[in-house]
């Protein structure tokens, strides 16, 4: 994480500041606004913002005219109920805004998540900064051997060395290009004004995708959590899971019972399709069935015999 | 509006409850939070929460880290120039969350706007409350004869009254009889539990589409400036009118750049299409030009002359 | 359902019409289009138009150059892959678009899903048909005594009558009172030009919620099975089931493929919370838990018994 | 545009294939079908599938039976009258799916208009091609001295030699070392499977922006006219207008009655604030206001002055 003097002092004078307000408030995500959680090796994530807490969304299925008015075992109880029988509402009545600094090709995916607001740095306007994303070697893998998407080994101690030399010199190269392309002096205006650089969006191609963006990025709880589903999942690219980990560590702080339900019922749940549930009724049933009979592929199989802990 | 003396009182320990907070806060707008603001003849509209203020669109578009770090002037010119070039990004970064009281063909109007959270009472799981709207005689307009969606004048004295009895009347004893079919004692159980009354989610099906219902409605800023451009104009339904005009009176406390860009921009703002654009040319240059020569049909002339305030 | 002859003729005429095209064609699904599949007393569902079939799903995967380069084998393999891990893009690929027939009460609950899109048929543009839909006496059960939003026994002879005569008088009554303030001549002009109706926006509130009215409604594929794996589920109303119901019958048409992996990994999928799975595991491992001890509510517990068809 | 020979060979395949359907046929846009329209040096827009035309937005905005019952002249004075008054719903009824080849820069401006289904070819799963963005030299512009986000003259020749020299070794170079990163043979398999490379959804970050990626994207047509009002305006930057010019003749030919009307409603036409308006009239009244005495900003003045074709 590179922030400068100037912003962390920023970042602090905002924390500092105090107003009152009659809005639902949560003390545990309140000691963590603004500050930047770091992610990666220049990345990070702040809370800017947030809307409600546990008693708002129990308050919303409820279309109640106070809140409070229940005991919060009794709150948790449902927020669990709809939780677990997938309603989707309630959890919209809760947002949260961040300030995110990540690589473009982690930019690039998380922004298929549409149902969010966002404003990214516009490298249009202005000037990337100087940058990139170079992993450390323990996360250097290989390509996996057994799922095209995934990854297997850590590469070994000179291929590794030859990898980190190629990423590092050719970011490098390509920004110190970015910056002589458009060939501005300090304060953004054209060194030689008779004869500006090329047009910064223009000059931005020719930087790499592991170069450092930034946006702020604001969601509802329900949109959130499929998201952390998907993110901070294990089979999700590492580089965007260590957000979604930083992510669900404020989410836990701002609604704990939401995501204590969200971990019982969607991270730590298994969904079962009708083959795979006969399946499990025949074991149940004293039997041993095999892959072969059972109507299942090889890889559900895998995939079930793995969800019942019972790995070849 | 029928709030009840229990509803009230938890309106009030909600507006008195105060803590601190760190986020964005603004006065004007915590000063109306809760409170009902009487729409039509029950309904209202209530501010339940709200994220971000004009410094936070500002933010939002300078991806910065801090806020407030220019004037107050200087924030309010770029708030208007977003407005003005209709960017929708920053506005969406703040959002507002409302509890409202409504006629069931307004709620059904008003759901059409899509981007927005929303949770409605359950008629499916509870009973509604015996609240219709009546129309004050001086909004029972006819029909209009040039517009197929509009009204003309008001109804005359004994036609007026004759069209108040069949409202009031039939809104009364369809819900008489929806209570009768649900035959259920005070605590919402059946009176005779070996016999109990039909489904509620059946029995509702004979209310009239006056009886009130109600939701919370959450959405960001942009949105809810869209909303507001379409039902707080002149062709809206008034029902659904006197909604948008209390919103709007929130959003210019809430933002009041924003509003302020908005009702210049937007809700004042005439949009001229390419033939108009030469007609006013031809008209500046001094000319007279008439409809039949303009290219515009009858229709669009007549808009024209209208916005131009030339109303033959 | 009610259409008219100068309706079916229409249907009719545009079955009749063909075109060549090189788009993707579906001749099971051909054989349905606009044919009005009857649903409820007087409801319909019509498929309109549609776009792509199951290897277009496959080709928006893959992002292929062309289509049907692989045997319909692999093709379902990988389409069944994608609904198992629950891709969802692919699958918005397709498009359908519905003409349906349905009552208002109905109409307020699928409006809900909100990533569709929606022209209404407009009550304050035109006038909508006395048609209603009263519940056949074999759906005229009682409220639930276990479930609030659920139904219980239907109801017996002499007090379903009653509700039946009630239903049908309040909803003619009403209908008739709409008329009346209408004060229209059959063109649809005022019956007296110098002293016209109530106007159309007004008197549409008079009318009951069983009242029909009607849609064009158009979605993709992944939020069809949406809409259908929570409307076609035995929790769902009688009433917006059947529809789910005839929808289903033409995606199975449609997207063979699709459908059986939405049937198997989705319609007759369990999802098991991680306290679930853990019982599961004692009662494979022959161990005969409790629900005291098992750390599932009773609720959860009967849900779990249930779902491994285990019911006391 | 860099299509193989195979590919070329399946595109022309599926041009050839011909099916009946009673579907709205469009044979202007059937002729263009699966063709690829050459963009930029190697990128591409192809039409792969379509739904509804000009009076499928009719049918739905009347909820009529059938269609073509109303003569087009009727129909085309229809939609001119839903795009004046900025109807959205009934052009939501059409829908198209392109599949487009563009720059990594490009695609990240283009995925921000979020009501859109979209596969991408993914760099996590493929390799990606050796294609990259080099601008022709009449496109390297400078920055502009006016607008922070434009382009201004263009480079003059040494210096946009260099500048090509830049963009096409760091591409070329960044490329080779993905290739060397990843060692995989001919067939997609590690070169040594003891020891394969970097995971590819490491190495893709090595890549530079202006690399060329592909995918499927699929929206209705009132989202596509919001895209070109943007995208096709003369404020859009180049390497994206393109892209939108080409898909603007394509609707052309869909939808030449809805193209019409946003050409002479949306692209063509001018909003003007209320302010503006005030000026019009005054000018309209044979005035000659000046800007400091309009009430507009310098800024606003010249936008207007420019719009009246009344530039100093």
């Amino acid at each position: 994480m590179s922030l400068t003097d100037a912003q962390l002092a920023e970042i602090e004078a905002n924390r500092a500041q105090r107003a009152e307000t009659a809005r639902p408030t949560v003390p545990a995500l309140e000691a963590m606004l603004f500050a930047a959680i770091p992610v990666l090796d220049h990345g990070f994530v702040r809370v800017i913002d947030y809307m409600g807490d546990d008693a708002a969304i129990v308050q919303a299925a409820r279309v109640s005219y106070g809140r409070g008015t229940r005991r919060v075992s009794e709150d948790a109880g449902l927020i669990r109920y709809l939780m677990r029988h997938r309603h989707s509402t309630p959890f919209e009545m809760c947002e949260i805004k961040y300030h995110v600094k990540l690589p473009i090709f982690v930019a690039r995916q998380w922004i298929r998540h549409r149902t969010a607001n966002v404003n990214e740095y516009s490298a249009r306007y202005s000037i990337l900064d100087r940058e990139f994303y170079i992993p450390a070697p323990e996360n250097l893998a290989a390509q996996s051997s057994v799922n095209r998407q995934g990854r297997g080994e850590v590469l070994g101690g000179e291929r590794a060395m030859r990898v980190l030399d190629m990423l590092r010199e050719d970011a490098m190269r390509s920004y110190d290009h970015y910056v002589e392309m458009l060939d501005e002096a300090e304060d953004g205006r054209p060194r030689d004004p008779e004869n500006p650089g090329l047009a910064r969006e223009l000059a931005r191609m020719n930087l790499t995708l592991n170069t450092y963006t930034q946006w702020y990025w604001k969601t509802d709880l329900h949109n959130l959590l499929g998201f952390l589903s998907l993110r901070a999942d294990a089979h999700a690219q590492y580089e965007i899971r260590v957000y979604a980990d930083a992510m669900a560590a404020t989410v836990a702080a701002w609604v704990p019972a939401a995501y204590q339900a969200f971990q019982d019922y969607r991270l730590g749940a298994v969904t079962l399709s009708a083959q795979m549930l006969s399946v499990v009724k025949w074991m149940i049933a004293g039997e041993a069935p095999e892959q072969k009979a059972s109507g299942l592929s090889k890889r559900e199989w895998d995939e079930l015999m793995a969800a019942l802990g019972r790995t070849a």
